[in-house]
């Protein structure tokens, strides 16, 4: 089937493929960001050449090589280790997600958690839920030092706005990064002395070969066992994979002052999503939980960006934000 | 009693008259900042004239009136009006504490308590209380317009790091301000205006005879019914003074959507400190309760700039920050 636009040309469909979000507010943002343009869920079986682009996230895999005539592929969540599930990807170009909306939500979660340990947040609830007025010591902004483990888009978005609020921060990448006022780290050689830096540690890099499994026992043993604010903190807001939970686990439960002890932990992503309600994560006294929803996906902000792309790609131009497949980010 | 400096020059002593607080660390830091200058916490019986200086927090009544040569009081902490509170307040400067430290961290109370209401904090700890993974709607920060009460450092630095993460920013004050990006309103007149644009309140004004209870059930009326947030909140981190527990109780029990009511509510001031044990606040399971301690007076950063504002005075250099008696702030 092929639709045709106001100008007669045919114009790809766009297949959009995604595992657990409701689709309605995406088709009706589709539906108005791209009027002329058929937005479909599923292919007209296969083979649907139709179907130009995709929009996905957490994709059934197969559905995608079904489609000969597949041009783009576009994530429409922040990450693309999701797509690399798909054994039979396509060999076309894949499209992260850049959004201004999309890093504003990341950047106010990580502010949110960091200043909910710096200011005792879990303290302050249980001294309410007791009657209990007192006032613990507390350390400013000023005293702690947030290390951001990965220095992309959101890493660095997120440490522009804990330094206005008065925090150091610290960075570790891969490769080595400049960003102002951050003093940044870089490769291997330098976790240990990033990790040994930091007082609150935010993990915000992508899931790759290299990252899967990197905050581990051997991992958190390299942070610092004390600071001001006890003990120090771990904060996970990119992705279940890079975590291995029973270590994390572990951490928290062991002695505090101790090397490998960790004080406290908000996690956003977890290695099996949605965290299992059996988990141990759930009911420990220390760790915060949300449920992968630290930055969400706004078709509002999101949609008008991707139909941007597809006619800057039809006009010829250059797509924006690709992602390496040998670095898988 | 005369205190002798290392120049053959006699000292003013400092009293240091605190309510409530350890003052050990204090008077350590005062011995660091003038080791050549005495701090006591209580005259040599009545008159003492070797105590020309003041630093007080809700100070005995009387004391003050007992010494006299004093020359200048200043406040230990943010706000004044406990200094009004003395019936015998001798007629010398009054000097407010304006700090770096102190701004900072109430900014980061004001950022803490809006980033919880705006990233459903209360709705996740449920949520994990009962090993439920769902996300809710969440608006992001551009959806959401916070009301500053209160223009003056506090409030002008909480806005700009509010506009910082993204946030509108609306700001009233009783005379007109203009501060960047924050449209201003100012005075009775624009009052209701201001109220109608704002989702969430931060209330960060001084207690004067204008302000006292002014956090009552007519202003919470004129606050928007329904926001992105479902209702209205409100945060108060100024005095106790300015609200009126029982008509903000009554606010928050009243049907969501109506006029006059209130989503939440984020207190560190009351009318009676400490709360006592038995008000409904601390059990209101939409009331987030902190003990006075949004900005807490830190004298590592206080005591120096007391000192240095002595050595300016005796140097025959004008006092900063004062205190003016009509407006009481």
């Amino acid at each position: 089937m092929t639709i045709t636009g106001p100008e007669g040309n045919p114009k790809g469909r766009i297949l959009y493929a995604v595992t657990g979000w409701e689709p309605a507010n995406w088709l009706n943002e589709f539906a108005r960001a791209a009027p002329d343009r058929a937005v479909v869920t599923a292919p007209d079986g296969p083979p649907d050449p139709s179907v130009r682009y995709a929009a996905v996230w957490k994709h059934p895999p197969g559905i995608l090589s079904s489609l000969p005539n597949l041009q783009v592929i576009f994530s429409v969540g922040a990450g693309v280790d999701h797509i690399f599930l798909d054994p039979d990807l396509p060999d076309v170009p894949i499209v992260r997600i850049v959004a201004d909306d999309l890093t504003a939500r990341m950047s106010e979660y990580v502010v949110w958690q960091v200043l909910d340990h710096l200011r005792h947040g879990r303290l302050f609830r249980e001294q309410q839920a007791k009657h209990i007025w007192a006032e613990p010591n507390q350390p400013s902004a000023a005293d702690i030092t947030v290390g951001i483990m990965g220095l992309g888009v959101l890493g660095t978005d997120a440490a522009h706005k804990l330094r206005h609020l008065g925090f150091n921060v610290t960075g570790w990448s891969r490769t080595p990064k400049q960003v102002d006022g951050v003093t940044c780290h870089a490769g291997n050689a330098q976790l240990d002395a990033f990790l040994g830096a930091s007082d609150i540690v935010v993990v915000l890099l992508p899931l790759t070969q290299d990252t899967k499994g990197l905050v581990n026992r051997d991992m958190l043993m390299k942070m610092k066992p004390v600071t001001p604010l006890g003990g120090p903190v771990l904060i996970n807001a990119g992705r279940g994979g890079l975590q291995v939970e029973a270590d994390i686990l572990a951490a928290l439960d062991r002695e505090e002052g101790k090397r490998g002890a960790l004080m406290a932990a908000s996690l956003d992503v977890f290695e099996t999503e949605p965290l299992p309600r059996e988990s141990p994560l759930w009911r420990h006294p220390r760790v915060t939980i949300t449920p992968h929803a630290a930055a969400s996906s706004d078709p509002r902000h999101l949609v008008p960006q991707i139909v941007r792309q597809i006619e800057d790609f039809e006009a010829g131009r250059p797509l924006q934000n690709l992602v390496d497949r040998d670095t898988g980010y």
